[in-house]
């Protein structure tokens, strides 16, 4: 019996890191699709991707699974140039960080083929497929957002593929919880880092750095344009959540600069108790 | 010969880190004190120190060097209750996050001993002697603040402890440099931690969090009295690093809430040089 095809399309840092994470997974031969030459050789030469082409016209209609691992507007373009060339009982899906306009793109669909968003929550400060790395989802949430005619076969398909790749839950959701969560969990933290290496004391203040500022600075040297895009297209989300940060950031300060030590000391209190909490394992994340 | 003794004063995470760290140094016995019995058992049947004590009045007279790894008013404190005790020669240094309070606490000493503060750049969200590990200091910076009378045996000796324990590098500045630079690189990725945990969606967003949150908001879950005692103690300096952050979240803000990406884009492609540049490999810190 010959086996099934899942065409990963855009051989970048997740592209990359999920055909090496995917290697063996069930009778799936993976197949990498890059515009890009030198992408294409460096997938040949490491084994990223059992077989890489540039052709996703051609192979295309050869596709069991279909995952878009392209920048958003990528993603969107994509969808729209080749709706037609998905054969009935395909599944799409993505790994990209916003789902609405994600899924809005995927209206453009035939009815005989099945889109469900995907958010693997793992990645790097770097991009392109020399940095990608098997081990990247160990470990990370996926998140799914599934369409109302999605087929339990086709959700039961990821997760199985979330589980092989090392993903430690599962979580379904709508494109509007995603993009309203990401927006605090994971947009502003990239608002946060970018914010603090404005700082005029950053050149200066070589060798008093410690883990806590490379743990918050770390994903500042971000792909911008990757960031622009999913900013963007996250806007009055993110907007929000900076306000909120502004807000209590606003809060800490008035605390440091009355002088009331009791003040601060009350505020930092429920703070940490609010972080211990979080941090506390919480319930079975499979919907 | 005898060993020389180095004695620490405080085996919570950063003293207890340190003894097992400094096991094996050059010809010192490590002794380790603390006021805290069950402390004191855990020292003594996990090998933290060679020896432990709960008495310091009886052991500084015998000490060589005192590492005092108390919270910063307990050092204060500590200096001015055994002011009498160091024998003559001794070297008395600290560990903690600030240095302007604490080296004008040490003019209580006598002319006959040395005071150098010192800051290793490391620690963990946790306390107490459990979560201590003798790896704690490898990579990280070490930073000294002699005093204008402090001796180059002294200042050497600290250099070659610091390799020993594995600093990366060892800094030396003034305390009140190291105590403005401190505000940015530590006290405030604390203050951004908690602001963060403060946000109403925290305890909804479980599931959606990647590397960048956990990054962000681990040291949250902080020790309350001692990180009250160290923003309270670097007031002015830490309000005026969060009134930098506020106003470049708020630049960040208006360049999202414009609509246009070629100016949020140019913005961003600024921050990730700024982070990029930062990271690069910066001039030899030992000066």
């Amino acid at each position: 019996m010959a086996k099934k095809r899942l065409v990963i399309v855009g051989l970048g840092l997740i592209g990359g890191s999920l055909a090496l994470a995917l290697k063996g997974f069930e009778d799936f031969e993976i197949v990498g699709v890059d515009v890009s030459q030198p992408t294409l050789r460096f997938a040949a030469e490491h084994g990223v991707g059992d077989t890489v082409t540039e052709d996703a016209a051609t192979v295309l209609p050869t596709a069991d699974v279909v995952v878009l691992a392209l920048h958003p507007r990528g993603i969107v373009d994509f969808l729209a140039q080749h709706r037609d060339r998905f054969p009935a009982g395909c599944l799409i899906t993505d790994v990209c960080g916003v789902k609405t306009a994600i899924l809005e793109a995927a209206e453009v669909l035939p009815d005989t083929v099945d889109f469900i968003g995907c958010h693997p929550m793992a990645g790097t400060e770097f991009s392109g497929i020399e940095h990608a790395f098997g081990e990247m989802f160990q470990g990370s949430h996926l998140i799914l957002v599934p369409r109302k005619n999605s087929t339990p076969e086709h959700i039961a398909l990821m997760e199985r593929l979330a589980a092989y790749i090392g993903c430690r839950d599962v979580y379904r959701t709508t494109a509007e919880e995603h993009d309203a969560m990401i927006a605090y969990t994971s947009q502003l933290m990239h608002i946060i880092a970018v914010s603090v290496c404005d700082d005029p004391m950053l050149f200066t203040c070589r060798g008093f750095e410690g883990s806590s500022f490379r743990g918050c600075t770390r994903v500042a040297a971000l792909d911008v344009g990757l960031w622009t895009e999913l900013f963007s297209m996250n806007r009055p989300a993110l907007v929000a959540s900076v306000d909120r940060l502004l807000e209590s950031l606003t809060a800490y300060r008035a605390a440091l600069s009355s002088g009331d030590n009791a003040v601060l000391s009350a505020k930092l209190a429920r703070s940490a108790a609010r972080k211990r909490q979080m941090d506390l394992p919480g319930p079975d994340l499979l919907s």
